[in-house]
């Protein structure tokens, strides 16, 4: 089973659920010329049905190797990686200055659905790649970045993001690693990070690791972490590689998913220390990291959406092709393809219309990253700003829930055949079990929705976008095509829904913070269902006015019906059931 | 991570929940001593941590070995399975003329859910031994239970189901599997069948095969299905074993999960057909079939059960464990157990209130199997038996949704070491993906549920069941205890919901059957959500009348505030929705 880029669901969505085409044409995109983006995720979805779907599997099944520190990549890997690079796959969004082609965020971000789908353990690398780049390109010294920079967004290095060690980890505060400072301006880290992705492989001859340590007169927690940049190789004065630095991997995870990928435990300090650059100030290194951060989680709500996809484009393509049973009220002999049975087409349905909700807030939220730095109007890039921190959380938690869900559904659709792994259905659901966790839980993510990014301004970024989504839904309301069914009611209900659970988190999260805690999980789903109901909505009238309406107005009712309309129960939870959950204690200790 | 089995709320469950008590008050138990269900469950508990539960990981990485048609399970299993039968844990609920305790089903149901606990994987053997009990005992003729019926309800030999082929999985009516009837009586059987769990092992000197075929001259269709005992080995007249019988092992699966029981390809006819018995009437089969497959449907629904129960478990202990930040408003140094955390909580009681749920429900369907087959007055048994046969489909999709949705809560709390195999968060969510799928995948019990056991006599079996669960909510709004804090508007809201879906479902059932169709899968989670928000009450009720209510009312609420709340926007969705999956065709074959 092969994989498809579905090219006018993306466009759809990035163009309308997104808001690309308004963005551009209200001059926030400058020169960006709207016509290469259909071309750019044409190529990319070739690159990627040809090149990285097939070593999908095979990924899965031979996994990496671990031997004297050095890790081997599963077979056709590393070729991969150098055809990745020579098309210049890894640069879409990089800073033309230092060799990247200054392509929006939100193009790359359908590129990343695209790689995520075809093979998201080998999407990975350059998503980590990317973030590291970000933060070297914001925080890191003019040195570092003629050095390391054009490497990192060629690809002819990776990148890695080095936070986590076994008492630290969404207490990312609790680390331990060590850095002192040299005579020679340099620092010497001695300590351990676990769970590190690629933080060993052999598709490149150097890695560039970004890791948090702290100095020995630091603060405790958060604010005394600095970021350092520790190369594999130290790079010598003319830009070759010099002497090995004492970072190694000293042992690989085995993982439920994700086999491919190497996760690595990095012992620095076996031989005196690894050799680390500052990345900006002594004790900032949270902030610098934040940036790397927040870019990171977009890209792991489009692993979401990526395997999503994967999961129902195979899913689809077995439901048309298995026959069991007939259809109803049909006679004569013969089965009929699966898909003609009602339950069935739900479970595709609701496959397909989740993904193309997460789709558009990750697009969305791709969108509102790149205004906030690319349009003129200050107030236009603070706005976008605000837009772009309050739907990271969402993007990240909302999508990989859904490629979760999706991925569950794939192997239902496959019956028993979906529990064997010769199939490909369970693959997809192991790999997507880690993107819940990973940059941030979902929890996490839910928390950082509900306290800091609806508490920022009393609520302004909310109350902007739900002024918004009612635009839509008024026009919804307004289209007066029976094909919408109660679409329309359905959304009117979640705004309703989503303003006063909001109202409600606010009048709590300074008051009665473990309150709006414990309704923090509920919200971001509710946030989700009605946003990703309205955009659907959205992209339904567009795709209308374009002639191509009926499927995605069937689409965007399915949603409305069956996943936005949980919003007023939604509701019901966070204001509700506070009082049993932080009265549990009876409960779960007894 | 040891398994300890939750004997006071199983006993809850069992007494008040699913009205154990009442029918014994009732003496439709006949003079079973209620006294012997604790000890029972105490001593059940103790073989399953001591026995089942430390071999439940071994299974899982070394999985089963098949060579040259032979299956050798994982180290120390046959062993365990020789403690098992020596415990007379396999003749719990078997008949007592064959050496059984014939203790109730309810009893069986509750140490079911142990062994799953435990070692899913190992009680799924005798799960469909069980079965195969049944379908003997109820169809077989004397001289076949004479030769296997002890055997099996001791544990000495095991059973196993054969209907699947590749051509016939939920079509059951499409097998080709022939069966010749030869001058002796006996009957010659040809053929291959697919995913045969426990089709071959080491632990047992001889299995006993239950196997569907079809005769030469049968009709089209389920119609024409006739169910043989194929042993592994023929039996001699003085009960030994004789010859090899023509059923072999060709192959078996890697499955997602499960490793640890074989799940085999069965090859018949290579050396002129296997030697087969009729069980019942020619054509009759499917008959015979449904007495097995109901069995094992509650089974199925009461591993969900125990795969919930120990995810949470796990879980729970690791949240007591493992530290990271600080309690909201704590000052000073040092972390806190995760479990502090209102976010972390939500979990734990999500988990802990569904798993209560789903044992509530599968217990209940066990005593109205038990009614319908002990109670001495004729109405009663019949009425038992709607109540089972309504019950059954919800028993096992709405536990094993609950089993998979709570395995996955389980890896989500453990963050990334959920990730990691060597935890084993991860095997319970590998293991449980199987049980929403096997012996008739959820949208087929969804179907079940609304085609025949709400249509059966007009709903008549659903009207009396509301009525009971109307009798219930006017308790909980009569107890006037704020600590159910919304509960009793949440449950009187549902009933209402699935009163008006059921209502709805009837008037299509016949007329639109693609429309109520398309809502079975929404209504069978509505149908649970509803009932198992009911039982939760009830036995919070019943908790509070022994003094040791707090923590069961917690519960209660938590699950009607957070799962029964959602009955609501299920009623819509079964209602609304149906047009849009029925018209899906242009959104999926676009």
């Amino acid at each position: 089973m092969t994989y498809r880029a579905p090219i006018n669901d993306m466009l759809l969505a990035l163009n309308h659920g997104a808001g690309l085409k308004a963005a551009i044409e209200a001059g926030h995109y400058g020169d960006f010329d709207a016509d290469i983006t259909a071309a750019v995720l044409e190529e990319a979805g070739k690159f990627a049905a040809d090149v990285l779907a097939p070593l999908n599997r095979v990924g899965d099944e031979h996994g990496i190797k671990l031997e004297a520190n050095k890790v081997t990549t599963a077979p056709g890997w590393p070729d991969a990686y150098r055809r990745w690079t020579d098309g210049g796959w890894n640069a879409v969004s990089g800073p033309e200055a230092f060799g990247g082609q200054g392509l929006p965020l939100a193009i790359n971000a359908a590129c990343t659905e695209i790689w995520s789908a075809s093979n998201v353990a080998f999407g990975l690398c350059p998503l980590l790649t990317l973030s590291a780049i970000e933060a070297l390109d914001a925080h890191g010294s003019d040195e570092l970045k003629h050095v390391y920079l054009e490497k990192l967004v060629t690809g002819e290095w990776t990148g890695t993001m080095q936070l986590t060690e076994p008492q630290a980890g969404s207490d990312v505060g609790a680390l331990r690693t060590r850095a002192e400072k040299q005579a020679d301006g340099t620092y010497r880290i001695k300590g351990t990070k676990i769970f590190i992705t690629y933080g060993e492989h052999d598709m490149t001859d150097n890695i560039v690791h970004f890791v948090l340590a702290r100095l020995p007169d630091a603060p405790a927690g958060t604010k005394g972490i600095s970021l350092f940049l520790i190369p594999k190789f130290l790079v010598n004065a003319d830009g070759s590689l010099g002497q090995r630095n004492d970072i190694h991997a000293s042992g690989v995870e085995h993982k439920l998913g994700m086999h491919a990928s190497p996760t690595c435990t990095m012992t620095m300090g076996d031989h005196g220390g690894a050799i680390g650059y500052l990345i900006g100030e002594e004790n900032q290194g949270m902030r610098c990291m934040f940036t790397m951060m927040n870019q990171a989680r977009l890209g792991v709500g489009l692993e979401g959406v990526g395997l999503a996809d994967r999961a129902y484009q195979q899913a689809l393509a077995y439901a048309q092709e298995r026959k069991q049973g007939k259809a109803v009220g049909k006679n004569g002999r013969g089965s009929d393809a699966i898909i003609v049975h009602p339950d069935v087409k739900r479970m595709l349905l609701q496959m397909r219309a989740m993904t193309a909700a997460a789709r558009s807030i990750c697009y969305a939220t791709a969108v509102a990253l790149d205004i906030a730095v690319r349009a003129s109007d200050a107030k236009v890039r603070a706005d976008a700003a605000a837009r772009g921190a309050l739907l990271t959380p969402i993007a990240k938690a909302f999508a990989t829930d859904i490629g979760n869900e999706v991925a569950y559904l794939g192997v239902q659709v496959h019956g028993g055949m979906g529990f064997i792994e010769e199939t490909g259905a369970a693959q997809h659901y192991r790999d997507a079990r880690i993107t819940s966790i990973y940059e941030g839980t979902n929890g996490i993510q839910s928390i950082d929705l509900v306290t800091r990014k609806l508490a920022a301004s009393g609520g302004a970024s909310v109350w902007a976008l739900l002024a918004e989504l009612d635009a839509t839904v008024k026009q919804v309301e307004g289209s007066n095509d029976p094909a919408f069914g109660t679409t329309a009611a359905k959304l009117r209900d979640a705004l309703g829904a989503l303003q006063r659970a909001s109202r409600w988190l606010l009048d709590r999260v300074g008051t009665r913070p473990n309150d709006a805690l414990a309704g923090a999980t509920p919200y971001l789903r509710l946030f989700g269902a009605t946003l990703g109901g309205c955009m659907l909505a959205g992209e339904a009238l567009a795709a209308k006015s374009h002639g191509d309406g009926e499927r995605y107005v069937t689409l965007a009712r399915f949603f409305a019906e069956n996943v936005t309309v949980q919003a007023g129960s939604l509701e019901k939870t966070v204001t509700d059931s506070a009082e049993a959950v932080n009265g549990a204690d009876a409960v779960l200790l007894a």
